[in-house]
């Protein structure tokens, strides 16, 4: 039976080995949602970088640039990390590069493993159906706030490591063990639970709160984006 | 009003400033439960070290050698890492060198802190005394395994952040969030939750069950172990 590990901090990811296995990278609030959000407005592909200077140099190459830092849209770029701000006409057909404190740099901690997955509570059941589908080893990366654990990442952890447990993947680890029971603890009412979470205050703080609202939404999109040679695409 | 903030592996510890707070350092199974029961057997001090060759270097300083990697005893050592090895008069007002693979290397990622204090079930009590009496900024920090997130330590710390939160102090980081959720999950049946554990479980066949079962008791001893100049001692 594949398993199913759990990874709560890009930096601990070097203590894994990635060879032959599927990585899931997750970044509720907010990346891997708005990438998700962005392919259902039609973009063509993303590429996700790790620096605020590489992603502005693909403003020559037409692409529209998008970022964020602490929380806050990088100055100069046309869109920042919000999912509302991928779900205009003027993304359809187009390319984007974009940057964010934690989730684009879980993506590239991942470039050795042979699958590299997005994934949100938009798209949980999605992705999912393909690691059952394809029955490989998986580790669920948990992007974390600047390589610290945080709660909205893990819930995810425990709600994709629940249903994969029901289709009879091995969830073995202590980090997988402990989102579950996390997860069922929150699950009835995970927005008031995510809430609490320090990245979630801070996003309040911030006046985003309906982005948290949005980033809670289950199931809303059927598709997966993937990592393939510097870009992604669904 | 202090702070707590848990932390699950040392190769997290980076991300955290140190300075001017304490932290308690944290492996149930099975160094930090084996440092107290070596004090309660009369020990003078303990010298915590990262590497079999500098422990081995203090046989000719008559230390009594003690030592695990992979859970094993290492080679030409007196004792290994169970504690039941620091149970006997052999240990009296002995001095004792020890490196462990997670616990002594949890210590030396902890040395700009302030204080560091020892921590366990075996005195869980007396470490929430010292820390209330002392009311300093706190990390709770993990040995986890080999820098994986384990279940057992993280237990503690949310044991350990629930009584410090019923005495006043903040409690707001996702981790000790999650740690507390955990807790409040297993604290009926502690002992069965553990032995769920990918640490109990490689414990168990190595035979040393009952070793398990001495680390989840809580408060027989009233002491804390601290750092001092590269000595532990109470």
């Amino acid at each position: 039976m594949p398993q199913i590990e759990t990874v709560y901090s890009p930096s601990l990811v070097e203590h894994y080995s990635l060879h032959e296995k599927t990585v899931v990278v997750v970044d509720i609030l907010r990346a891997t949602t708005s990438m998700c959000v962005a392919f259902a407005h039609g973009v063509d592909h993303i590429i996700p970088l790790v620096s605020i200077y590489e992603t502005f140099l693909y403003k020559s190459k037409h692409y529209i640039t998008a970022g964020e830092r602490n929380g806050q849209k990088v100055e100069g770029f046309e869109k920042g990390n919000s999912p509302f701000d991928f779900m205009g006409d003027d993304i359809k057909d187009k390319a984007l590069a974009i940057t964010t404190t934690n989730g684009t740099q879980a993506i590239h901690a991942s470039l050795t493993a042979d699958h590299i997955y997005i994934g949100a509570f938009v798209n949980l059941q999605a992705v999912a159906n393909r690691l059952v589908e394809e029955q490989k080893d998986t580790i669920i990366l948990c992007a974390g706030w600047k390589n610290k654990f945080n709660l909205e990442d893990t819930l995810f952890a425990g709600a994709l490591a629940d249903i994969l447990y029901q289709s009879g993947f091995e969830v073995n680890d202590d980090a997988s063990i402990a989102a579950r029971v996390l997860y069922a603890s929150a699950k009835d009412n995970l927005g008031m639970f995510i809430k609490q979470s320090a990245h979630a205050q801070r996003f309040e703080r911030m006046g985003i709160e309906r982005d948290i609202d949005f980033c809670m939404q289950q199931n809303i999109y059927d598709f997966v984006p993937y990592y393939k040679e510097g870009k992604l695409i669904i």
